[in-house]
């Protein structure tokens, strides 16, 4: 039975079935876990699904904040120390993974919390994640406040990219299956992948921006 | 064998492998068509992958469009009156989806050009995909300027949201996989999903924004 919902079934649903359902409504989502370093130091580690591709010609992802409202550890030390990372949430480690969304003590890292092992290469200062199959380092490069609701698009600057090469295909296109990548469907539903097809892009002539 | 690409290795690779290449490092995306009109009333419906959750309450999605420095029927339609819809892309559909793609002339409507089906709801100015199971009509809420490569974040607000009920669970997560919804990796890799787990969402008493 097909069923339509206004605006208005929308806002008198109950609040944990209305952040259910809106967060599984636009489709599947990529789950990451963005690393950071507070200004004293300490190490952060939180599961996002909000990371999306910005741009590639220069290159930038960004990812969406929740409201600025409460702590926010990870928008916190992006806006203190200017570096992050995304790293790719893999079958081995989904279950970690999701496990950094509980709410830990500021002194309490969650790399250690959930044991994954954090990362870092020389001269970038946010912490990778060891168990990640690809994982971006980015600098902070805009941040952008969301007026209709308080959140905050954080857009970063690629700057130091780690993967295995054997997953990059002649043409550049990352086989994301074959690193294990999962996908996330509402908040909490992780999902592994079947190839269907790779089909032709059918305008590569204006997509570089 | 591990391979480490720095901004400059990737300002340096040929266009389309950056295309290619940038376009998969983040991970899964949301495969949609977004449907609308044009001002003289003419249909077009265009393949996205940047749909993403901007809030549950109020219900906000958006997407990211590439620059007006070209014609941008989707874009120019939604600003021209107001309304676009957004279909999930199916396993049934997919080769049909992606070939919205192709640049048609804009008195040609793509719904035609890839035999899908416009389907319209009384009071909403905006086609929805007949052959899409999810699908979300929505009233142009926001529409935000990125100044770093001038590609806009469209927001809508939902106004009439269409699925099959037996798709809810009791607690409003939609089951994406039962919908047939794919996901994509870089811009033409096309995925359906393998569920792994439902892990309890840990802290559902500040996402409803």
């Amino acid at each position: 039975m097909r069923k339509t919902f206004s605006r208005e079934d929308i806002l008198s649903m109950d609040k944990n079935y209305r952040v259910n359902f809106m967060n599984s409504v636009g489709g599947f989502k990529s789950a990451n876990l963005i690393g950071t370093l507070s200004s004293a130091g300490r190490e952060n580690l939180a599961v996002f699904n909000s990371v999306l591709h910005i741009g590639a010609n220069p290159p930038f992802l960004g990812f969406i904040s929740r409201p600025h409202t409460t702590e926010r550890h990870t928008l916190e030390n992006i806006l203190d120390n200017g570096f992050f990372t995304i790293n790719h949430i893999n079958r081995d480690i989904y279950e970690q993974a999701h496990k950094t969304a509980n709410r830990y003590p500021r002194d309490i890292s969650e790399f250690e919390a959930v044991e994954l092992h954090p990362e870092y290469i020389e001269g970038f200062e946010a912490p990778y994640v060891k168990e990640s199959i690809i994982k971006i380092g980015l600098k902070l490069a805009d941040k952008i406040d969301i007026k209709l609701n308080g959140t905050i698009l954080v857009i970063g600057s690629v700057v130091k990219l780690i993967l295995e090469e054997k997953l990059i295909a002649e043409d550049g296109y990352i086989d994301l299956h074959a690193a294990d990548t999962v996908a996330v469907a509402s908040l909490d539903a992780y999902h592994f992948s079947n190839k269907l097809k790779r089909l032709n892009y059918a305008k590569p002539d204006d997509s570089d921006v």
